[in-house]
This record gives C-alpha cells, structure tokens and sequence, in this order.
C-alpha cells in the first residue's frame, strides 16, 4: 500500500528526509500538484489534523474535498472500504482517514490510492509525530541523546505510542510520567521531578476523557496537582528544555492556563509546523519517495 | 424550469447525447466553466451522487458550495424554497438538490437558477439513471432488445421507478424480481432463475431499511438466500451478461461480499462513470442544451 | 484587535465609505486577493451568513474554508480562543466567527488576524446592519430624516440592537412596533397603523423561537394578527415606502406568504447585497482601511 500509514516501517534516514523538507517548506520553498484533488475522511473529530492537512494541500496547489461523514452513506450502513472505493472510482488522487479503529488500514489493501492516516484507534498518528519531530529538530538540531518525557494519558495516546518507538531509533532516550492508571510499557517511569530537572523535552498529552473506559475514573483536580504543568513545574525546568503539547489541551487539567503560550511551549509551534510536515509528506508520497 | 428534475420529458434522442458526451468525457474531452459557482444542498445522506456532482463540477473548473443542512437556517424552520431563493440571490448559478419529498421541485417553480436533481423521495433520480444509461451503452454498444431484470426493493427505490420507465422507451426488455412486500407496477415480476437466465443485466436495488414503514420487517438473511446475489447465482448468468448496483450496497444482503468486484460486475465503473455522466448534463443545461 | 466585531467605534463617514465601495461592487468593481484564505467558523446555525460571507471571499478570490464545528475538536471541550489560535497558526489570514456569547470577540483579544463578527448573542450582527444600511441608500438615497420601524421580536434580535444605534446616528428617526413582552429599551414603541402611515422602512424581525426562555410562550397566529405584515397592511404603507427582514422568515408569523417577494420587498435584494456588502468589509479590512 501507498501512502503513509505508520512510521514503523519508515527508516530514519528517510524520517530526517520529510523533516528536511518540511523545514525547507517552512523557509519559503513552493511546490504545486496542479489537478490534484484529496479527500479528508475524519470517522472522529479533529480541528488540527483535518484542517493542517486541508491547509497543506491548499498551499501544494491541491484540490481538498473534506467528506462528511455525518451526513454520507455511511449513516445507511456502508463500510470504510467501500466509502474509500468510491472516493478513488470518483477520481480522488489520495485520501486523509482518520478512524477509531486500531489498525483500520489493514481492511483498505484493494484501495488504489495512496492513503495518509491522520490517527487510528489509539496506535498511530504518524503525521503528529513527525510534526513533533520537526519542532524537536528546529529547537535542538538534532535528536541523539536528547531526553523526553512523555506525562499524561499515556494508555490512551496514540501521539505517545507513536512518538516513542521512533524517537528511541532516533537514539533519543523516551521516560514516561502519570498516574498508575495512565502507565503502559511505552518506556520507562520516572517521577515528575527527575522529569523535570533531567529531561530536554516535556512531551504533555491530552487526557483522552472520551476514550476512556466507564471505570477508569479521574479527578481533574487531583491529577492537575500532580502531573498538571504549572508556572512553579516550567521554573524547575533546565534552561533550554521545552514543552511540547498534541493538543487540544485542557486548560487547567494538564497544563495551566498561563503555560500555553510561555517561553518554554512549542505548543503554537507545533501547529504551524503541522501544515508544513504534511505538505513534506504529500509532496514525498505523490513524488514516489515514501 | 431549466435543469434536469425527470427523464419523463426527455427525449430518447437527447438521452443518446448526453450519454455520448459522458462517453467523450471519459475519453478526455475537456470543458471549463470558469467563474461559474454551483451549490450541493443535501436533505438526505449522500455519498456517491453528492461527491460524483462536486467532482463533476471540479473537472469543469466550477467551484462547488456544499451547503451543510445541519448547520443551516433549515434548524429555524426555514423553508426550502427560501434556502433555494438564498443561494439563487447569493449569486450562485445552478443548484443540486437531493430532498426526501417526492416531486419536490414542485415547489421551487420561481427559482430562476437551474436545478439538477439528485434525488426524491421515491420517484426519480434521473443523474443515476442516466449513469446506469452510459454504463449499459457503454458495454452492449446498444439499448435494443436488452433484457434487464431489477431486483430488490423495488417498491422503495427511486433508481428502479426511475430507470423503467426509460429503458423501455429506449426498447429494452425490463423485469422485476423481489419478494411479494417489494412488489409494485413497476414492470412484469419474473422468478430469480428465470431472470439468471434470460437477462443481459441484473440490477440489483439496495435494500433501503431507512425507508421502510414501521411494518415492514424484513428478514436479512432469508432475503439474501431467496434473492441475494450469490457466486452460485453469478454462474448461472448468460456469457455476456453484467451486474448493476447503484450502491451503497448491503454486504451480505442483496449482494455477496465476493461478487461486489467480481468479472461481471459493473458496480465500481458506474461510480467511475457518474462523474462523467454528470459532467456531460451540466454542461447541456449550461450551454442550454438540455 | 483587527477586523469588524461591532460597529459602535465605526464613524458615519466610514460607515458611508463601506457602503459606497459595496455599492461599486454591485456595479461591476473587480477586487483580487490572490492567496488568501479565510475561515468560517460558525458555532450557531445559519444560511445567509455563512453563505454570503463564503460568496463574497470567491468573489475576492480568496479561498473560504468552512469550519465543521459538529466534527471538530469542540467536542473535545476546546475553547474558542484555542480553536481560533489554531486556524492562526495553520496560517489563515481572517475568520468569520458566529457565536452564542454577547461579545464572544472580548476573548479574543490575542488573537493575531482580522476577526469579522457574524453575529454573537444578542448584541451585534454589524455586516446585516451594513448590508441593511445598503439596502436603504440604494433605495433612497440619502439617511437622514428617514423614519424607520423595527417591528416584531426586538428583545432577542441582534439585528434590532445594532440597527438602532447606526441608525439613529446617521440621522435616522428609529421605532419599534411589538408585543409587550418582545419590547425593549431600543426606540420610542409606536402603534402598528402609525407604524404604517409614517415610517419609511418597516423592518420586520424574525420571531427567534430559538432564543425564547421557557416563560415565553408566543401565540404564533395571535402575533400575526397584531403584528404581522399582510397584503391589507402593505396597502397602508406609504407609497415609496420599502418593507425589509434580515431573513429566514417565519412566513405566516411575522409575514404572510404574498408579502415576502412583493414589490415593496426588499428581503431578496438585502441576500443579493449582503454579498457586496461583505465585498467591502473584507476588502477595507484586508487593505487596512477599517
């Protein structure tokens, strides 16, 4: 299959190739995909993913055409590979899918055009984590020994399960930090205050509310005063670390309010290199290179 | 009224055209519209027709204007009429329309932009007839002497009321076959052996449970035994003859899973054949030709 | 903060200037803002906004981007200020925003592009009011000493509350006409027949059932007796004088079938200029002249 599904089989020579790219992208280089047009087909909710790719394709010259699913066939019943057929019979050139199902490319084999996952299930998210490896790269111009602290809904994050497989190839070393029902064995567990003190990078992640089973329970509060990210957490903090957020976050659950936009964050960053990963990714996928 | 609401009074000899047309579209014939703006309003669910009309737009350098209902003045009760006058005042220059009530266009006599009809309530769906026109043209060469059997859900079905009615003026043999509940006038009912048989093409009708009454309880898998198509049934077919779904189809209903793709199915190049079936009626009723 | 969010700090001679260069769009004025993307981001139901404001970007050559609020991180709980930095980050250069909250732009003072209010609570509606101004220098000409009746439901109407004040300052004498329980503070209530025998404009609100508290029940045919606009009250309308509504009508309520497209109508032409009117906003905003 074409396309860009998981990074696991991505190299990491070509994995620096798409950041590159993005990076020159970010410095003013044009490229143009003249009767292209792409379909986004979101099974879940999404601002940044849907529209950073709607707006990459905008700038590579490419036709978006953003399907929605609420008012579509698939209310009569029909199946993710049957809607994918029809886009690819209708002459789409690629398709964006985010769905709630783990894995859910393995049902899309027979489709002919090159698919880019925008998130499946709680598995991968691969332009997320790209786009977090692009703001790594920008910051630090490099990955080897960098320490990164994933905090937060580990268990439900497909950012967290993503990232931290190919930031280890990256030779990058990956620690995790939350609360014992958040844990899974994505890397090691380290407290918050050795994350704090030795990490270059604090990776937060959304608590997953709607991705959470009837008993997992959490209080908010209680979880902000122990993993939230707060201004006395930011000054404990090395001097050149930063803060690194998916979004969207939960203002006073696991970040302050007034921590979003500080010195340290890259959250804002992280947006806007969004559009500029996912037009490296396009331009490699349609150019035969990924 | 400009645009195309029925087949009912078009003619035989203007059918032929619109289908050669679409057929030149396929072969790479190019037309632009440019500045031209059509809007999409969808009262029903709509995979296929809306998406095939937006790319058919696309491939005529119209820009498409997908009016999302759900979010509309429709939730204060506005009328449809007056929907329709708003987009004719905002300056857009033809509107596609698919709507639950039978004969809608009834009521939009005093609008003064073309309208093509993407569906109603249970009476027409002439963009569709027309596709299924080119599909069968565009494998027989020919109407005449064709002999098709509908099968399914006859009595629900826009596609089948509206696609008998044309084929037997274009002199073609058409038959139903379905279960006593499906039944309607619609042509002579024929036994399913008799219809393997006999018949160069079998069109399968999507079982529309969205529209069934309340009393209407169907059995899915005692339908899928007595009238669903089968790789047993797909044998017993003439040589040469084809099978037709307007999709989205019921997997494992009125269809097998293996045969949704097999040889004699068409189901995917009508979809493919939809774009260029609407491409080519835009583009009459633009330059005045239908 | 950049862009048009209410009109109390607009001057009567910019407010005129808007209303010239919309008029100079009408007649044919050609405007191009190649490479501009805009975003819509409508968190309450509507047409004509959201429509209009779509049109006049095509018009502009600026590429409209429709925000699905239905399918977007919204539902995650996302605020307005993060879902707004984030369409700034992916680089669109303006949004058009409709919300619920009086005065929901008071959030967004970090925002960092253009913000065109289309609509928030019951306080402002400024590009209906300019397209409403529009309609009535295009008819007379002139504002000063025009009376003017905003007639029905006042209490719930942004549109009332933003015409009243504009108007009243570009010398035009304001009324209103309406039950009780719909009145408000906005201008002198005058009676129906003085309404009718006096004023120039009579301008119809739509009953907003949608903003009613449970205490307010309305009558529907009770209020049209009193207060809606019949063909036997046109008839004791002035002879130049125009009737006007901001639409979606409720017909039968605030006015009767026959009246909505009679000659002394001019709901359609309000639609056809709210295109133009938003024309001039966008462009005085994007070459920094508002």
């Amino acid at each position: 299959m074409n396309g860009l599904l998981t990074l696991e089989n991505v190299s990491t020579k070509k994995i620096q190739e798409i950041i590159d790219l993005a990076i020159a992208f970010k410095n003013g280089k044009k490229k143009s995909f003249p009767n292209v047009k792409m379909a986004n087909l979101f099974f879940e909710n999404s601002t940044r993913t849907l529209y950073s790719f709607h707006m990459a394709m905008l700038n590579l010259g490419i036709t978006p055409i953003d399907f929605n699913t609420d008012c579509s066939s698939v209310k009569k019943g029909e199946t993710l590979y049957d809607t994918c057929k029809t886009f690819e019979c209708l002459g789409v050139d690629g398709l964006v899918i985010r769905h709630g199902d783990d894995k859910y490319y393995n049902q899309l084999e027979n489709i002919g055009v090159p698919i880019f996952n925008g998130g499946d299930g709680k598995i991968n998210h691969p332009s997320q984590t790209l786009l977090d490896l692009m703001s790594i790269y920008e910051n630090f111009g490099k990955f080897q020994g960098l320490k990164i602290c994933l905090m937060g809904d580990i268990k439900h994050s497909r950012v967290a399960h993503g990232n931290a497989e190919v930031m280890k190839r990256l030779g990058m070393e990956v620690f995790i930090c939350c609360p014992p029902d958040f844990a899974d064995d994505t890397a090691k567990s380290i407290s918050i205050d050795t994350a704090l003190e030795t990490c270059d990078i604090i990776n937060l992640l959304r608590v997953q509310f709607e991705r959470h089973e009837h008993h997992e329970t959490m209080n908010a509060s209680s979880f902000h005063k122990d993993f939230g990210m707060t201004t006395e957490r930011v000054a404990k903090m090395k001097d050149n670390a930063i803060i690194m957020h998916p979004a969207p976050v939960n203002r006073g659950i696991e970040i302050a309010d007034d921590v979003v936009e500080c010195e340290k964050s890259r959250i804002l960053t992280q947006m806007t290199n969004g559009v500029f990963t996912r037009m490296a990714i396009i331009t490699m996928v349609l150019e035969g290179n990924l």
